[in-house]
């Protein structure tokens, strides 16, 4: 029996404030935190492998399929599991960032992102994602670029390129996405977040 | 000009003799000799979280998706290059390997996996699959259990799947694969490998 459980995803470039909010929005409404790509012991190999500027290059095809693979270990080892027992879980990124970065950032082709995001996953999908939206001179701003990754360092047209993927992703499922202003006070944003997740999904299971 | 390379792989279970027949084929047809997973710098990492026994488990999806990555990468790097180049290519492994370890070994979907591999490749195919085919019993007797990795332990019911899987393959696309009986001296196997890559795919290149 799963039923009960709620995926959450939080989605935006690097320094849209993610981390603090997931881990804010999970205490409030008693959810699981995680963040992708890396929650796992295989995962933190392969964050490496990915993000570490001193690693030799990895092709645009192996970069996709090992956010993937980071993915389904993480999906088979925290995720369906903990949906199974009816908790709600909060992460930070899911498949709309494949579908950001190496679709829209590297013009990887969407529909075959979309097919190889789903299988990586079992079928899992957010029951909600939502967009932390900041403009990419902010985010930039926000960013230590002394300690930035492989992703991170990359020019500003890509980082562009991303944003405006991320917000072409929410137009386009409005169902599912919602954008929300991350530039505004991080206790602004953190309430727009409770308000969202209880607009779209309702009763708040039982803190524990 | 891509055109005069030709790619040529060689199949088979752990203990079949791959390793030595790839090496002697190439050598003979003056081919650049390779192997997956771990051809690439990326790929020796990746080799390792796939078969070091001492490492965490990695699920089935991620194991796929793993060998995907090692091998987009391998293709970028290695096996594009050398056939854009008009070089011929005996990789021991590739797409074969995935169908029929993760496939009908592990039990995930032939039909995705065979769209997961050939996204992996960028549509590359070998021109020709060898699978050099050994009994059970036989492979499991070459094998160093020792110093066996994470899928070389694995039970007999799996081998056996892998095996039985392979033969389908070949098969069932009788015009890419050839079976040939790696049972037999090594020196027998040599020459008849050979003679099949004569008759498959003609005129040898100049040896350089």
């Amino acid at each position: 029996m799963s039923g009960l459980g709620r995926l959450i995803a939080l989605e935006g470039v690097d320094g849209c404030g993610k981390s603090t909010q997931a881990a804010r929005l999970a205490r409030a409404v008693g959810a699981l935190s995680t963040a992708e790509p890396g929650a796992t012991q295989l995962g933190t190999t392969l964050r490496t492998l990915l993000l570490d500027p001193g690693l030799p290059p990895v092709s645009e095809r192996a970069e996709a399929l090992l956010m993937a693979a980071d993915r389904a270990q993480h999906v088979d080892e925290v995720v369906r599991p903990a949906l199974g027992a009816g908790r709600w879980v909060v992460t930070e990124r899911f498949s709309g960032s494949t579908l950001a970065y190496q679709g829209y950032g590297r013009g990887l082709d969407l529909d075959e992102l979309r097919r190889l995001v789903l299988w990586a996953t079992g079928g899992i999908e957010p029951d909600l994602t939502i967009l932390l939206d900041v403009s990419p001179s902010l985010a930039r701003g926000r960013r230590d670029l002394e300690r930035a990754d492989r992703l991170e360092r990359l020019d500003a047209g890509f980082h562009g390129r991303v944003r405006d993927g991320y917000r072409a992703l929410a137009e386009a499922d409005p169902d599912t996405w919602v954008v929300v202003d991350a530039g505004a006070d991080v206790e602004v944003v953190a309430e727009q977040l409770l308000a969202v997740v209880r607009e779209r999904l309702g009763p708040l299971p039982t803190v524990r």
